[in-house]
């Protein structure tokens, strides 16, 4: 049986809540204590304040030797309508389990711009929260378009990430990835690559990425915690080429996992 | 028993859905046509195709003789995870209703300015999603500062909305609210404001509107499908003096209000 929520649960009706999403192999979750902690600073940020042994228990109870993405949604729980004060009672904390294929790992991904703009004005604008319908939109202007995902911008008109990943540029030998200020997601990938990537010789610097700037560049690519790291093959038509960058980058992030996590599963 | 959804419910996962909240008296909903429409309008919009058998039939379950808020909720339905595409089975349709009394009529407002902004870039920018989060943010801001309700600008600094109402202002004599462009929702209320106020002797303007036009005013008030019309007495410390323009409006709206769904019930 599936799990159920009550439909009085503020992260069903208000989208009042954040999740986060990791790998888990041979029955451990990659980079956990990272995935545990932002999760419960992204609570804090939004008031909620969850007993960290509820999310270890939940997270320790779906774990099983086979590779799979674990979500953890944690919500402010059930309540009586209106936005504020929330008379909710205990947190809602829920983790679900799907398979995960090392398929997922090398994949490339062709972006198109998409319309909508993310808004780095917002107070949850660094938060994975509930409320991903501007990117579910995003994701699907890209799938129209025959892509695999989509470019965000922010109201400046500045890059922010794509629909599902943080987003990284090769620019004169320097990675360049937006800054959080931009409206982007602290992804976990994103952290790992720009703590890695002076040791694998790469100069990295967070600042303003414009759409141009990404246009030009040597390389592009996507990090987040299923598919850890894309080359981006073409935007909006543009192509890009192959670069060993993102292949050392690559080999290095799979290390850190199979370090961590032991070895991957051989493919189906 | 209060009702479930499945925990696989995009609406949960990802906020992935619409709602329309609406008043109800004597077993009828005020301006029901205009809710629904508006409610699979905005469904269309994001992709979501619905019976609207379904809703009428959800919306006259749920009715009673007592007067309630009527929540309508309607999302992608379950899915595996993954934005799009969004291999949902049939969109999820709930119904929930809250008592409603006639004391919320009449209630006034105590403003102060949010710090976030709210998205007019956004493709669900007009669009009553679940993912409320920010407004939720906005009220908390509201409530901590002793006010109740939370001023929200778009990014470009404009006045947008409250954080659960539309705004409009008596600016020389003309009743001013932001057009839809500024990122607020075509609320059912604002919409029969904007009807009724020339026949009662207002001009009335959808135009962009500065917080210092808002903040130098004759009269500022909210509109919702709850409140129906709040007189704005005080922003950020400026207070406001009663005016009958909000009182005719208000003794208007009462009267379509009974004139469709019949009398209100005595106050408690």
């Amino acid at each position: 049986m599936s799990p159920v929520v009550s439909a009085a649960d503020r992260g069903f009706t208000l989208g009042d809540g954040v999740f986060d999403t990791a790998l888990a192999l041979n029955g451990k979750v990659f980079a956990r204590e990272r995935h545990i902690v932002r999760l419960i600073d992204a609570a804090r940020t939004i008031g909620i304040e969850v007993d960290r042994r509820r999310i270890e228990d939940a997270i320790d109870a779906a774990l099983t030797a086979a590779p799979a993405i674990i979500r953890t949604t944690l919500t402010r729980g059930t309540a009586a309508r209106g936005l504020w004060p929330a008379s909710a009672g205990a947190p809602t904390v829920l983790v679900t389990t799907s398979p995960w294929s090392p398929a997922l790992l090398g994949q490339t991904a062709r972006l198109v711009t998409a319309s909508g703009r993310r808004n780095e004005f917002s107070p949850t604008a660094n938060l994975k929260t509930l409320g991903y319908l501007d990117h579910i939109l995003a994701a699907r202007e890209a799938a129209l378009a025959g892509a695999d995902d989509a470019l965000i911008l922010n109201t400046q008109g500045r890059v922010a990430c794509s629909a599902i990943a943080n987003i990284f540029a090769l620019v004169e030998g320097t990675l360049v990835t937006p800054p959080l200020s931009e409206g982007c997601l602290p992804g976990i990938m994103r952290a790992l690559v720009i703590e890695m990537a002076p040791a694998l010789g790469f100069a990295v610097a967070e600042r303003p990425l414009l759409p141009e700037t990404l246009a030009g560049a040597e390389a592009v690519f996507l990090t987040n915690s299923v598919r850890v790291i894309r080359a981006v093959t073409a935007l909006d038509g543009r192509e890009f080429a192959e670069h060993r960058a993102i292949a050392r980058l690559a080999e290095a992030l799979k290390a850190r996992l199979t370090a961590e996590c032991g070895d991957l599963p051989a493919p189906a």
